[in-house]
């Protein structure tokens, strides 16, 4: 029946869903620059990293557990495990673990995680198929870049009304990077995103629980199966993203459809990814990084008087626990940060486990931190001052901390974080030979030999 | 980082996850009236000859090869064929060809078709797991029960914004059953629940093409799974359907609580469904009820002279297509549909073929429909003459079509039903086993038998 309450609507939105379509099935193989291509190799290594690090998790354990009732054909690799399992559920396991210590990459502009979604399907698609290492990095940077159009394109409205953004726009960045792996016409291409477009994965009320990491294997699942439905002729809306009923406009009151067309296949969202240097909320990372490189000045703890640390008053807000009392509250502690930045010179997910944030000598050091609020200094800043106690002061400001689009991680960061999350589950020597896969991996015939070193 | 733009939010909602938990874990089998239990059996004979009759349609062609994509496992029947899947496929097949047709269940409050989402997912599961059929129609009165209370609940808001209504509480319907079956308790219940919220499936921009029954067909699989990663000791938000950032105020801007919880467990929301005895929008039905009338008084085509329609402006509005070109047009033809019910004294899905529609006798009767609008004649009402050769008159007024609450379709109506979709499939032997299998089914010891009978 016909109904009179209609939300304003946009009748006359640009053919977006057809432009993407046209967009990921034309566009030249690494039709970019050098940089984009490198980001490339370091979103895909800064994931895999992740994954590998989460292989043995509950929440991993769980959902592996929940699949094998399926008892699923051995197609595609779990990043750091001995099992196998069909790709549908190798993606959605894999964007699990790839987000489960919040570690992963982060698209700036939208707090959109991308490789989750994208290079999980990916992957899981290119070792059933024997895609060659060239194709994989063409479907990452093309299916990150439709996600992270459509993230702008609703954002700042749509993350706001609650949703979580990375698997209600991952579904769209999978089925792109499927769909271009799949090598799909633009129609069959605008099917697979239509398809796609009906299954947004992610509320933020899931933050804290283990629904929060199903969001990117959930959205990678849909975006793959969506492909494959889409090439065995599946049909949806060639208006699905665009139309007044369609997902823009049922997600978010904000659709500014310029963000999807405006230099379309000239610039690359992936060129604004970042990735995490340490494992806890953005806001205290100019902390940790201050006291990192008072520890390469080769300041130790036990020279240490006092700490004074000057932050803006937000990071005091969401992270002034004094006295955590385990790992998931030393990711709200500034303290901790400082005290782990200190005395590891790091701060990875191993930095949070319950067992080093009650360490009596780590306890000891956070105490020492004397925090205090400039409003003068930005968010994104810290200025941090050690008291020896020989009474020389040793003094670091931070305007931008390591992991920013201002001071990015090196190569060489990237590694050694990929080591401090891979070397336990597959070995220092293994996780060596994986690195080197991902760097080469635009030469690779195929990507089975990657992911055979993925499995330990 | 904080942010300020905030969505009004309802921050004291009530706990409608654990109400639901504890509902759907602790309501006592076939806790519910004779009557309630008898429309169960209906609920899932018609969803049955739903899925079955569309069991060679191109929708389930393709999303099957995508399916067999993956090697599943032969855990589940695909009801009306032969080959085997796992039980998450089987639920989005089954899902996906019982609603094919259009021509499923409706919960008329909310235009939900609850079926689909909720039998799809129960009925692999116990096929796999051999419950009992007591087991699987409690798991569907409740996953109904579930999925209809939140559609109450954010109606008609949520749907007017562009959701399929279906898909986007269907999950909760297809989770809450499959706890209920898999026996867990109220606390992984509500994890079951909380992993579902965060997968609505359905845009009503899909409707038209094959995506729109992809909707219930992921709902269930999206539902099943989160049943099964509960179990397994997978986590969500205790509160995600009603917090802030749950389900319900992301989805929607109305949600009236009590929809939940008023009578919860005393009137049950399976006892709103109604079946469609005709292929066709609902508001042609009135007009095809008075000709199928009219020829069983007797009254044969070429005794026809005229037929004088009149019903509301909103009838020719949606379905006044004169000269319907083939089936697709014919299902918004009212001049069609009166041809079809003088003819065939029916009008399923064969009767809108675009061979019958086209055929010259059809062609011939429907150009003798003259209709005219009356408002003073309801929406749900017609009002039909039949002006003979020989001068007589025969009217016939409908006020309920048969099929509304009004004017239930009968058991007997609804084996007919099944019968014209399942012969071609099945044959009508085997057909007429497997409805009797749907009328035993709360004795039966477990659902494999009647699984079986389906197929072919």
């Amino acid at each position: 029946m016909a109904r009179n309450t209609q939300v304003a609507a946009d009748h006359n939105a640009p053919p977006i869903t057809r432009i993407l379509a046209e967009y990921v099935a034309g566009h030249a193989s690494r039709g970019w620059s050098d940089a984009v291509d490198h980001e490339a190799h370091r979103t895909f290594l800064n994931w895999l990293g992740c994954a590998v690090g989460a292989a043995r998790h509950e929440a991993m354990e769980a959902a592996l557990a929940a699949v094998q009732v399926l008892q699923p054909a051995p197609q595609a690799t779990l990043l750091g495990r001995a099992e196998k399992v069909d790709i549908a559920s190798a993606a959605l396991l894999n964007g699990i673990t790839s987000h489960t210590f919040d570690f992963d990459d982060t698209h700036l502009k939208t707090i959109i995680h991308p490789a989750g979604p994208v290079a999980s399907a990916v992957l899981a698609l290119a070792e059933h198929t024997g895609a060659s290492g060239r194709a994989v990095l063409d479907a990452l940077v093309l299916g990150i870049d439709v996600a992270c159009r459509l993230g702008n394109t609703v954002y700042p409205e749509h993350y706001d009304r609650g949703w979580h953004i990375t698997g209600t726009t991952g579904m769209f960045g999978a089925a792109a990077g499927c769909a271009r792996l799949l090598g799909l016409d633009a129609d069959r291409t605008a099917m697979a995103l239509g398809i796609a477009a009906s299954q947004p994965v992610g509320l933020r009320e899931q933050f804290g629980t283990m629904t929060k990491p199903f969001h990117p294997g959930g959205a990678a699942r849909a975006g793959l199966m969506a492909a494959l439905m889409a090439q065995h002729g599946y049909t949806a809306s060639p208006r699905a993203i665009e139309a007044p009923r369609g997902w823009a406009q049922v997600v978010s009151t904000k659709y500014t459809w310029n963000e999807v067309t405006d230099e379309l296949g000239e610039r690359f969202e992936i060129s604004f990814n970042s990735y995490k240097p340490f494992a806890c909320g953005i806001v205290i990372h100019p902390s940790i990084d201050a006291c990192v490189q008072l520890r390469e000045r080769g300041i130790r703890p036990e020279q240490i008087e006092r700490i004074e640390l000057k932050v803006h008053s937000l990071v005091l807000e969401l992270t002034g626990k004094k006295e955590p009392a385990d790992g998931l509250q030393g990711k709200f502690s500034v303290y901790h940060g400082c005290a782990a930045g200190l005395l590891f010179g790091r701060a990875a997910e191993e930095e949070f486990a319950d067992e080093i944030v009650n360490r009596p000598d780590v306890v000891a050091l956070r105490r020492k931190v004397v925090a205090t609020v400039d409003d003068g200094i930005d968010e994104a800043s810290a200025d941090v001052t050690a008291v020896l106690t020989d009474g020389r002061r040793e003094h670091v400001f931070i305007e931008h901390a390591i992991g920013s689009l201002q001071r990015p991680m090196s190569d060489a960061d990237l590694e050694r974080k990929f080591h401090g999350l891979s070397d336990g589950i597959l070995g220092a020597q293994r996780t060596s030979e994986l690195l080197a896969a991902c760097w080469s991996l635009g030469t690779a015939a195929d990507v089975r030999g990657l992911a055979a070193l993925a499995r330990p």
